[in-house]
């Protein structure tokens, strides 16, 4: 595990690596138990990739002769996080919504005022491509402030071909501003929109023709569809994922979250890569999906911001070895969360998930959420994307809530947060 | 409201005011409903206070020719965030008793494992006043970059003489490092320290004798117990409140937090300044709340951590015209909180109050908390504390969870905090 398996070659320089981070104690999470620690340790990357970890003292020649650039560091060094479910490009907020729940105001009377979905989908509509990136990039920034280096993002607030393909392309703009890893899930089955009320079944046709024309822009890693009694119906969703299937392309599913409609075992059935929410996932749903390797994604925002109180069947996931993974859900209605330590502190308090399995949650598991083969590990040939953190121990990243914890954050061996100031 | 009473003086250099912020809207919070709002605002300081704030349109004079340092800001400005109740003074953490908690442990593992309170103890006790104050200073930093400029900080890690005096000589050292205003109190009578098991009335004796030699270094701004079944008895937090009183210090409470004491009617009997956490209060002690002027302390941060159900009596609060304030009670055992607009946040979710009740309750009723007739408020003559943040409406600060959304935090008119890379 600690040296490359083909003969390193050297940089023209005569070094082996761009760079290195020295001091830290690692958790590589490359193992099947606990944190993977090790301490004292140095880790080398070369070409946006892990070249070299393991014990400093181990390392095979003097750090400047090493890498050009050489880190010194403390604290703790974890992979960079994934978040496996955003909604995070859309434009305007709901917080005068929030406010007026808080009031009391009945769900009419937010409606009369312009609230709920069709107003995120309405103020999205209306903005244009420059405007959505300016609006879409501050949460994005505020992720990766917290440790993210890949992000998934989705579209569904456009629902229609033109606005779909904004959200996507600015999605696909937010991985190019930061450079973090974006994917992009297409969500065109997200909400039916104004234009199609009572149409719900020519409106999926519609999403099932949108499909292939986005894909041929490769503007879509993935499709997703809101199954839900107020969303779509489990036929519906099987549409839409026979129509990605039929382009190659994998699929997710926002399952169960209110009422179990078989979601997880319909995403499983699928070869989904992921069944999110899943609250109200039935026992033949999780032997479903452990039997088909889709991974049960938490999302802890949305179950406090709406004081949910129905748990996901987590001995279940547990027992029958369903990979679980956490995720923000950031959205502008029921998951307003900008940081997935937040999600992982949330989702050791309302699900008493470990702060292993929450860190699990947001690395291992979250890559295989995102089919990613690459990442969420630090492990030679991986992508050298991981945080350094201002702790003594990875527990603090689920124990503390607020702050900044992120000393360094680096995406394919950039550093692109750097808080030396504190 | 616009201008000074006096007649203003001038500057040396002829100009009116130190610094001028210009554009936002203003939260003031100077009315008895509502936000305040000033919109397209200007706000001028002088010798650390509000000289002038109104309409920008109004302003007697050219920006340049009024101010020294004038800054072009958009979004909305409030007051500075108080928090009035934490213990953030403290060595160590205790991440691994929360993990050891989440993976099942029982409190008699726990204690074995070195957990409780008595760790934090221990650690406090071992580190010198610069360890403790390096330890600390992340934490208050933290909660300074996300918009408080005043500082509630208790004793209570140290449990003799000595280490209670080091903590609040800390506490003091916290605001002299950051400029942020500090408040000290002394709340010896936190927990029973492990020399004077058995004899809880003894260290009461204690603990009174050390508050005038505290008192006279002038280590002390006000003075709490800890009373419950776990904590001290009401006789015994009465002869603490009577020491206090005889010394001219105001009292605060931790009252009623798992169980019905009387202590926010203990509180109000001694003209307490807050009666904390009340999850447990009475009718009976809100209506002696009430007729005391006694604030209701909410905090959110443990209810959310412990899992609590039993909610504060928020609407006998309210109709009894008790202010309630928000606060992080940030500490390492039941509320590692470190952003008090995160406990905001949990007082909507968790009490379900207003984002202008938690505004409120995090500016101008933590000022009553503490006793403090100049902050909280946007007002000419109060303390120039304000903070300029990144958002569209004030009840955005209780909606995102997690983020930076402070651009510029301004304590006594020096911008502490200032984040335009974002
Ligand atoms: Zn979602
Ligand atoms: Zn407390």
């Amino acid at each position: 595990m600690n040296t490359a398996s083909d003969a390193p070659h050297r940089r023209p320089d005569g070094r082996l690596y761009d760079g290195l981070i020295l001091g830290a104690s690692l958790a590589t999470l490359d193992c099947a138990d606990g944190y993977g620690e090790i301490a004292d340790a140095a880790l080398a990357w070369r070409d946006g990739r892990i070249a070299w970890l393991g014990p400093r003292a181990d390392l095979p020649g003097a750090p400047a002769d090493l890498a050009e650039t050489v880190i010194q560091a403390q604290g703790w060094i974890t992979p960079g996080l994934i978040d496996c479910h955003t909604h995070l490009v859309f434009a305007g907020d709901r917080a005068r919504e929030f406010e007026l729940r808080l009031k009391g105001a009945s769900y009419e009377e937010i409606a009369r005022a312009g609230g709920g979905i069709v107003s995120s989908v309405r103020a999205t509509r209306a903005a244009d491509e420059a405007e959505l990136l300016r609006q879409s990039l501050p949460r994005a920034r505020a992720l990766l402030g917290d440790g993210a280096t890949s992000l998934e993002i989705k579209s569904g607030y456009g629902l229609d071909f033109d606005n779909e393909r904004k959200m996507l392309r600015v999605a696909r703009q937010v991985g190019d501003a930061l450079g973090v890893q974006v994917r992009t899930t297409y969500l065109g089955a997200h909400a039916l929109p104004p234009e199609y009320q009572g149409r719900a079944d020519d409106y999926i046709d519609a999403v099932c023709e949108w499909m292939p024309r986005l894909h041929s822009e490769g503007l879509i890693d993935a499709v997703d569809a809101f199954c839900e009694g107020i969303g779509f119906s489990p036929p519906q969703t099987r549409r839409v994922f026979e129509t990605a299937r039929a382009l190659g392309l994998p699929v997710k599913l926002h399952a169960d979250q209110l009422s179990d409609l078989g979601g997880g075992a319909l995403a499983a059935a699928f070869d989904g890569l992921s069944a999110d929410h899943v609250e109200h996932t039935s026992l033949d749903s999780v032997k479903a999906m452990a039997a088909h390797g889709t991974v049960a994604v938490l999302l802890p925002g949305a179950f406090h911001v709406l004081r949910e109180t129905k748990l996901p069947p987590l001995d279940a996931f547990r027992e029958h070895g369903v990979a679980m993974a956490v995720a923000t859900d950031c959205n502008p209605g029921t998951s307003p969360l900008l940081s997935l330590r937040q999600a992982m502190q949330l989702s050791c308090t309302h699900f008493r998930l470990t702060p292993e399995e929450a860190l699990r949650g947001a690395t291992v598991h979250a890559a295989r959420a995102l089919g990613l083969s690459d990442a969420g590990v630090l492990r030679v040939g991986a992508r050298a994307d991981f945080v350094q953190w201002d702790i003594g121990h990875p527990s603090e990243l689920c124990y503390w809530l607020g702050g900044r914890l992120a000393r360094r954050v680096v995406s394919a061996g950039r550093v692109l947060v750097d808080q030396t100031d504190r």
